[in-house]
This record gives C-alpha cells, structure tokens and sequence, in this order.
C-alpha cells in the first residue's frame, strides 16, 4: 500500500544540502521508512489510510534527518538511531494532524488535509494514535535520557501551540512572546530530534548540548523564514498560499515588525485585520505594503539568519566532516527558500 | 488555586467498595493530587485552567487506585508508584478532552465540557499537553517496562476510539466488535493501569498477568454498565442523560441485542435511528420499549457480570488480604451501578 519512497531516484535532484543529506543517509532513512510503514498497521482502516496521506506523501523527513545525523557525528554504532527518527517522523505528523484541526486548515503541502478528507475527530484520533506509537517506538529504543528528552518535547510543543492559541487575534504580540512560541512549537523538536542521537550515541554531556543548540536554532530559524513566506518571498516572486496567517489573526514577526514600526494608522489598520480575519485581498494587499515599507520581511529573514549563525556555531565543535559540513549548509538552505 | 481534594473528608461518606479503597489509600492518593498540581502548572495559563476543571473536578481516580493498590498487592516498598499512579489519570484526562471533541459533547460529570467553555482548539491542545506530561512522569519512574504498557495503551485507546469512529451509524455492528472497541478504549488503560503497579514492583510474571486480567476485565465490565445506563438503570430509575449515545448514532451492546433479537419492524427502527441520529423524545421511547422487550438491558449488565467474574478469578492468587478483598468487592460496586 505504501510506496517506501526511492531515495536513489530522487537523490541529487537539486544542488542543495537537503539533497545531500539525503545521500549521506539515504540507507538508513529507507530503513527509517521501513519502520515508519510497520507501525502504521492496524485494525483500524482510517488508521494507515491517514498515515500514508501525511506520511506517504513526503515531506521534507528534516527531523529524522537530524537524529540520523547528529548520532553518526557522535560517533553511534548501533541501530537504535533508525527507530528514534522514525519516532521523532511519528511526533511531527502527530502535531501536524492536531494543527490542521486547530487551525481549520483545508490545505497542507499542495494536498487536501486529512480533516478536510477524513474530518476533524479522525484526524485527532489518528494524531493521538501516533503519538502513542512514537512513544511505543521511543521505548523500543531502551534510551531513558532520550525518552525524556522527546517526551518534555511533546508536552512543550503542545504548550507552544496553546500559547499560540491565546496570542491570536492580537497585534500587540511582542517579538518576545512570539520568539517565545515558536521557540515551543517548532523549536524543540527540531532540538529533541538532534539531542537524541547524540544520546543514544552515549555523547558528552558538551556534544549532547551542542546538537541541541543546533537543532534549537535552526528550528527558530526554519519557523520565521516559513512565517516570512506566508507573506511572499523577498524577491516578491509571491507564493501560491500567502496571506493564510493574516487570513486567521495569526501573527507572526512580519507583523509584529511592520506593526512596531508603524504610524498610527498601520496601527489601526493591523488591529483591525488580526481582531477580525478575514479573507478579503484588499486586506492582504494593504498588509504587504505595510510590510513592505517596514522592511518587516527581510528584518524577519535577518533575524533567520542570526538563529542560523548561532547553529553553525554551536556545531563547530565537531570534526569538519561530510555531515557536519552539510548540516551548516542546510542552514543556509533553510534560510534561502526566503529567496 | 487548584484544591487538593480532603480524603479524609469524603471518607466513608458511603458504604462502597470505592470508599474503602480511598481509605486504604488514602495518604498516597494524597500524594499523587499533589503530583498531578504540580505537573498542570505552565506558561500558558489555559493549561491549567482547563487541567484543573478536568481533574480538579473530582472524578472517582479509579485508575490511579488501581496502580496503587496494584503496587501495594505486589508488595512495592518504594515511591514510583505515586507518579505512575498521576501519568495514568493525566492519559485518561487527556483521552476525556479528546473524547469530548470528537463526540460533540458540551457536558460531562454534570458540568459543562471544556470544549464547551474554551473551545475545541484548545481541548485538542492541552489534550496532547497532558499526554506529553504524562509521558515525561513515566519516564521520571525510570521503568522501560512500564513505559512500555503505557505507551503500547495510549496507541490502543486511540485505535479503539477509531474503531467506534468506524462503526458509528451501523446498527449492524456485531457484539464481537463491540467487545473489541471497549476493550480497546476503555479496557486498555484499566489492565495498563494495575500491571504497572506490578511492574515497578518487580512482580513475577503470573502476578503481572493476573493485574493486567483484573483490570482489563474490570474495564469491560465497568463500559458495559456505562453503555446500559445510557438506556437507564435496569430498576428504571432512569437517569437524568439517558439517550446520549442513541442521539449520537452510537451502536453499543443494549442495542445491538436489540436489533439482533428483533423482528423485522424493530430492524428497520434500529438502522432508521442509528443511520441518521436525532434527539426525537419519541425514538428514544421506541427505543427504550424495544430495549426492554428485548430484554438487552438486563442482559448486558448479565454479560457485564461475566467478565466481573473473570477480574474476581484474576486476582484469587494474591493473599486475601484488605486491597485484595476491596478489590474484589469493587467488581459489584461497578456493577451495581446498573441497580
């Protein structure tokens, strides 16, 4: 049912680091799909069915990327690392099935979303059922520090998302709560994910923080370059899907910055669109000329890339290898989609 | 803010097995309120507003004293009993939120739900809060054993509330599947519950299955009841919810005897009212008539007594001592609901 995906085949597409990461790992990740396809099974239907629509239709696999690598920089020989990423895959697809719901999405990744497929109670049933296999699967791998690492995650990420939730509608959002947010809700998996394979790698207790540091930052940066491109890139070639933050009072750093920045009027204009969303262009297209004038978008990318210098950094203590080397490029990868 | 509830107080406000058992455990149920306040507090102050009116609302900790009185049957001397007796509740708690989004449901326990009062985003959310943090008390038990057959549970709750996702609005669902679906949703958690407390207590294998078949056969016992009181008590002093889950189109076994061992009229009224569900007084009047013509009523709490006798059976090889005999007891105290 499931089709593993075809690593060779889809290797070296394009010149970035993701594509090469995708080499360097490209046995294990077909081992960490393996696992991924095994722990969907069940008596219930909906249960693959809606696995295979997140899980099967791609994805970047960023987070399992960073448990792959961070166990191999740390030296691992062991196989544990395969079912820890394929966990930390699980936890992801978990929260992306409740955000959906939270966020009323009808969209994800140019497909229709499970609740827009299936409705909202399958979809957070089924994200309840893969967090309890990640779990299932975390345990498998007999690491207590790394289950503790992951499951503080799980319980941060769903803290992020609520004080997210309790941010909406709000202009007056400080830079700080937001970094705040994000920092929860994106962040720390990415962190965990990195943590982890140093972990089970038996890594100093510097190595261990230094992959978490890593992942932390590039995790920060990943989410405002992602809340930049809701609102087109830099290069104004705009995207097919902005303005769905502003559509849902969502406010992001674009805002927060042109918000900030603005006179009294923006001021007005930005309270009005974030206290009472809507999906009107006129609002969009005032927005983006606040944003605009503001510089708020390439502020946000500047900001990126600060988290970005800070995770290039933080890894410098590693030997200069392949991976360590295109872990550093995949920072700027992640910041360049801004372009 | 949140009030540890005064055992002492409510002790032996009635003659049940219940009260014995808060009782017995009293002083170490005491304990694990105070991990359960402790592990609600967090930055977004919805956490533990919605945590609180859940789990500070009261409700019978029934799962918690199986872990406790488990623990105790099995001879533990230490502490990990309490925080694996407060990451059970916080699993139930969150499967209660989630439940309550999926169901629609605006009330529960006599109060508004919390979906009622904060909104489904925000049940969703502090949902997965809960079941992070229940996690991370797990883990801070140190017991892979134990984390196993929590987590292995929390992936099953979940694939059984799928399974009656599945089989909502089909009135020709077999008493087999039915038993499955509890089993899965409800049973799970109960037989998770008192295995652990053998588990951390290093219990020989025989031990651990007779806890895991005492709380598993307790859990179906203790489903069969909630789904016949639905339908009223078997005395017929019905209560004051009765028909919720036939205004849902929710097949359980008092209708599924119903249908099976009706004629041919009372086949088409089932599928009439289970296909397309309604608050109609008058379908819920037919129902109850065809219910008690049936006799399904009685004959479910009848099969709720069979697997009572199984949990009783379960735990005969443990020394009779006070928790073994309330333990015991506690069967007909669930079963006695019906009455």
């Amino acid at each position: 049912m499931t089709k593993i995906i075809n690593f060779s085949e889809s290797r070296r597409q394009t010149d970035d680091a993701l594509s090469d990461l995708l080499t360097l790992f490209g046995d294990e990740l077909q081992q960490v799909e393996q696992v991924i396809v095994d722990h969907m099974k069940s008596a219930a239907d909906l249960i693959p069915t809606i696995t295979e629509h997140l899980i099967g239709a791609g994805g970047k696999r960023l987070r399992p990327l960073l448990t792959l690598s961070a166990a191999r920089m740390a030296g691992y020989k062991g196989h544990d690392h395969i079912i820890m990423a394929a966990a930390v895959e699980y936890m992801h697809t978990a929260t992306l099935l409740h955000d959906d719901v939270v966020d009323d999405s009808d969209m994800r990744r140019s497909q229709p979303t499970a609740r827009n497929l299936w409705g909202n109670q399958a979809s957070v049933l089924v994200g309840d059922f893969l967090l309890g296999q990640a779990f299932r699967m975390m345990v498998a791998a007999k690491s207590l520090p790394a289950l503790d690492i992951l499951s503080s995650a799980a319980a941060v990420i769903a803290e992020g998302e609520v004080m997210q939730l309790a941010a909406m509608n709000n202009a007056q959002v400080s830079e700080d709560s937001y970094l705040d947010i994000i920092d929860a809700k994106t962040a720390a998996l990415f962190a965990a994910a990195a943590e982890v394979g140093g972990v089970i790698a038996d890594a100093e207790t510097a190595e261990r923080k230094a992959l978490a540091a890593y992942g932390r930052n590039l995790g920060i940066a990943f989410q405002l370059i992602d809340d930049a491109l809701d609102y087109g890139s830099v290069n104004r070639v705009l995207g097919k899907n902005i303005g769905e933050d502003l559509a849902e009072g969502k406010v992001t750093l674009p805002v927060i910055l042109a918000y900030h920045r603005g006179d009294i009027a923006a001021r007005a204009f930005w309270e009005k669109v974030v206290t009472k969303p809507s999906n009107d262009p006129a609002h969009l297209e005032q927005a983006l000329k606040l944003i605009a004038e503001t510089d708020a978008l390439n502020d946000t990318v500047e900001r990126a890339r600060h988290y970005g210098d800070k995770a290039k950094d933080a890894i410098a203590l590693f030997a200069a290898d392949d991976v360590q080397k295109t872990l550093i490029r995949l920072v700027d990868f992640c910041i360049a989609r801004a372009y």
